[in-house]
């Protein structure tokens, strides 16, 4: 059995950092939620017992109440990280808040402790330089809501300790979570990279007038999104030609190359296009609705999550 | 309800092909299946019933013997062709087999006729120019197997009657199919773009040591892919901000912008890098085992298509 983590502070009670305290609860760690902004704070505990109920409806979960017991508000933030073998920050994404965040944490912390930021495209080197106790803080980025997808990026600055990723990763597993390690720093880490790539190709066949976004959309939601769900892109093609993934990349790699060839002149997503791209969306669900179809994708998503569970226990 | 296929004719009786068989039957259309290959055709009826009790066992279906007996096996193209208003061609895919065999089609077909070839890659102008009618052909492209993925690519040549899309996409949405559009041929059509795009971003992360491919491969099949499964890259963005697409592009647009420019130069997959993906993937699945664990995809993907279905139903 991996090891747990003891107690963890979750700093900045937004829905990520709800969904964070749930996932170290499960984990059987206890949880103490602190925000800056008072209301936050307030209402984080019925959000997050909201959060458990529906996972037991969906058969996530057995119970509510064990989980919701192991947090508590904290008052203020010496108190929260009080003890704790890991604080998760979670504050809003923007240089100078993370900055002070960071600075706050560093000063509050013993030297043993591990801070993950939940950053989704800053990096730790940005926002940690001046930081006390810099060399203790690192990436960890989930995929919201991070209570029902597994993945964690793990992205260390140049100056964290090298055994926190290991410890990080041990802990994360015992908590139901898949920790992936990039090894360093770069733009949009590797999971909006791969994200990216995809939708700079989806903007420019549209662009283009090569199909539509609505058959754009089902060529991933009724096609290559099918694989990927239980398979990565290098097991997709691995397993697609008799002699796995050498005898796919011979046969297939001057198709994927003459791809990339004809995309060396990237344009950004322009003004006229985004417009576009807006209009047919908003033909198909109008603003108005776009709540109301939110909870039916995290609906969905918290029934596949109990598929793809039960496929892992039946092997 | 939408019209389905009257009759159709398979020519290539392949797995493609063989899967193609077991959708149209189950549409509801009669199916004569065709093979130059007489190993093949005798075989054909055998695969397809096992499939069927496949299907049958996940739940899929509920009675082998009603499609299994719309399916017959034809002596000879010209006893394929008689009488259907349909022909799916899955012969190997090379250029100089898919024209000899494109000549034949077309010169035995009554010029009503559609003919849609399962090419994943070569446009139906590379090998439809001299055929006669070649005015009813154009690509509809699965994905392996057609059985259980639903999308299909239409892709007409310049030359393809424009009525044939709409007629043919109808008729495919009949046998539960979902079509999606290409409007003029490009290399590798919308759906192996779209996959070589995040493929070429992903060997370029393993090649420049960001991430393995072990973790590389995690980031999709326990992040991007889970809501890849029910939505497309548009509907994904469009729900992931408040304000919809045009919020969302508005703030990440650069950032994705940023990760294109860092990609002008690309370059081929070498054959060393080929060989370094390769030892990880042999590592983590030894050649031998390649059999089983696609056996293990086909019955991840039987399963995953029964719970998406199921939740379709539910709304």
């Amino acid at each position: 059995m991996p090891s747990p983590f003891t107690a963890v502070a979750i700093v900045g009670t937004g829905l990520v950092g709800c969904g964070w305290a749930v996932v170290y609860a499960l984990g059987g760690a206890r949880v103490r939620l602190y925000d800056a902004d008072r209301a936050s704070l307030d209402g984080a505990l019925a959000r997050i017992q909201s959060t458990l109920t529906d996972m037991r409806k969906a058969g996530l979960i057995d119970d509510v109440e064990t989980p919701l017991a192991a947090i508590t508000v904290a008052d203020g933030l010496a108190a929260a990280v009080d003890g704790v073998d890991y604080v998760q920050e979670s504050v809003f994404e923007r240089v100078d808040v993370k900055t002070a965040v960071a600075a706050e944490i560093g000063a509050a912390i013993a030297p043993h402790v591990v801070v993950g930021s939940s950053s989704s495209g800053i990096p730790a080197s940005a926002f940690t330089q001046a930081a006390p106790n810099r060399n203790r803080f690192l990436i960890v980025h989930p995929v919201n809501p991070p209570h029902l997808v597994p993945v964690v990026e793990l992205v260390p600055a140049p100056w964290t300790d090298t055994e926190i990723v290991p410890w990080l990763r041990e802990r994360l597993e015992a908590c139901g979570q898949v920790p992936v390690e990039v090894r360093r720093e770069i733009d949009g880490f590797v999971l909006n990279r791969l994200q990216g790539a995809l939708l700079n190709e989806a903007w420019a066949l549209y662009e283009e007038g090569y199909a539509s976004i609505a058959d754009i959309d089902a060529t991933v939601s009724q096609g290559l999104g099918l694989r990927w769900a239980f398979m990565g892109p290098f097991e997709t093609i691995d397993l697609n030609a008799p002699g796995g993934v050498a005898d796919y990349a011979q046969r297939l790699g001057p198709l994927y190359h003459a791809i990339a060839q004809s995309r060396t002149e990237p344009r950004p997503w322009s003004p006229e296009l985004i417009e576009k791209v807006a209009a047919e969306r908003r033909a198909a669900l109008p603003l108005p609705s776009l709540p109301e179809r939110s909870a039916w994708r995290d609906r969905r998503l918290m029934q596949l999550v109990a598929h793809l569970r039960s496929q892992r226990r039946s092997g």
